[in-house]
């Protein structure tokens, strides 16, 4: 299935997070992230909306981003769609190397930033070259379908789980976070059910997926990053009650640790040979910071 | 991939429960447990082993099974393998309509009974045709290959789950239970991608998996059973290192909620046409108690 690409193909790269990214021992995510930004000296915007901490959370990746080699942090926090509207808070995303939103509760931030000013300029941002990520809410808030809240540990169910216009940055995706940790099959498989068109993407605590391109994922960090393809399944979801389990056949799953490359719009691995997986997995060179 | 059935093809009916089954409202499981066994009047021989409450999980089942029109609840507990080859006790078995393994500790379980008399003779009993079940540890326990401890809340790991030789009712299976509860993907993934002749038979709870003719499964319950199909994955199971995530692409995931049937053999849905999933559902004829 093509996945229908933000037009302009975008030149930015994004770096999704799901949730809980060491900030204080080896930081492998955190770091890739400044790598991916420009590295020593690059500029990188914090927005903490998400958030319910604010300044506390803003110290807290203010110090780590410049520990890691940014040279600079730019603290924004927009607390309403006027805020967000604002074109000179806009207007400081303008020159930043790379995007960071924070984790916290998505509804917050999409409904602060989204179609707003703000927004737009982290779109901007994007399709011109920088680096655009979030962790945990901030994650989640990227693609165009977003998991706004719903049942964890739980099977499979009718409409417990509720989704809303995300930021648009990565369309045909839905992205959710803490994924095993907190036993979020269930909710991913009840939406790409219902919405078969659309790639679930579950990204565990601490760990990254890389997307370059609009559709080339890597995954970097110490989990996994799990794809949930529903394209090809049959499902009862048209016409299930409300919180039964759900019937869905056939979805796709593949489990992603770190260097790991999946496209997302042929939806298979990239580059796999199962005779030379271990030199692949083992012995991959970086990629270049500005792809 | 064809199931290697037990031989000679059994005659009897597996009612594989996810644990944590209702045993006090509707009882919906344990109704249809009572049902398969043959009804009003029914023999059904509990066997306590895996528990740690002995007498006084005996004196719970014993009384719904008995409130659900049972004639008889024969309360067998072997210890240890003298008690399980003492052919007095085994011969009790020889007459009983259904045998019903609880939950608690399925390593204690086939530790005790597997390849003993005791163990044989709940193996007779399948093959002539009496419903053998059990839920929990008891569910894990039916499988060839049985989950014998394993970590859950975590992305698919490298051998940190545990399996052992289980009483080999269901070849070609390996079953989980407490499933969607308990977050045991992972767990179950990392076992199908080492693994891939095994079909991964998740069971949630007060959920069941009504296996007849060895091979054809049908829900019944709150939940659903979810099939881990890895026949086709491909994997680094075979060299990752102790405790690093795993690479698994190409796992088909089947949810099934109460009424869907699934073919173990052909790995498939039974008589799956979605515009008419809806009548299959909510009006299929119950089946005959004796097939």
């Amino acid at each position: 299935m093509p996945l229908r690409p933000v037009s302009p193909v975008p030149a930015g790269i994004l770096c999704v997070i799901g949730g809980a990214e060491d900030r204080t021992g080896s930081r492998v995510v955190l770091r890739e992230f400044v790598r991916l930004a420009g590295g020593d000296g690059c500029r990188i915007a914090v927005v903490a909306t998400a958030s319910s901490l604010g300044e506390e959370i803003l110290d807290a990746y203010d110090v780590v981003f410049r520990e890691l080699g940014a040279g600079d942090v730019l603290r924004l926090r927009p607390e309403s769609r006027t805020d967000a509207n604002d074109p000179a808070l806009a207007a400081r995303i303008g020159d930043a190397d790379a995007v960071f939103m924070t984790g916290g509760n998505q509804l917050k931030l999409t409904q602060v930033v989204d179609g707003t000013a703000f927004g737009e300029a982290v779109r901007a941002a994007y399709l011109r070259g920088a680096l655009v990520g979030g962790t945990s809410a901030g994650a989640s808030a990227v693609s165009e379908h977003m998991i706004a809240f719903g049942d964890e540990l739980d099977t499979p169910r009718q409409g417990v789980t509720a989704s809303a216009a995300g930021l648009g940055l990565l369309p045909d995706v839905i992205v959710d976070q803490h994924f095993s940790q907190r036993n979020r099959y269930g909710r991913l498989l009840s939406l790409v059910a219902r919405s078969p068109r659309l790639l679930g993407i579950g990204i565990d605590e601490d760990t990254a997926a890389v997307v370059r391109g609009g559709h080339l994922l890597e995954v970097t960090g110490a989990g996994c990053v799990i794809v949930v393809d529903g394209s090809s399944a049959v499902s009862d979801a048209h016409m299930a009650e409300l919180g039964a389990p759900l019937l869905v056949s056939g979805v796709l799953v593949h489990t992603l640790p770190a260097g790991a490359r999946f496209d997302l719009t042929t939806r298979r691995l990239v580059d796999f040979h199962e005779e030379n997986l271990a030199h692949q997995i083992a012995s991959r060179p970086p990629e270049d910071d500005d792809t």
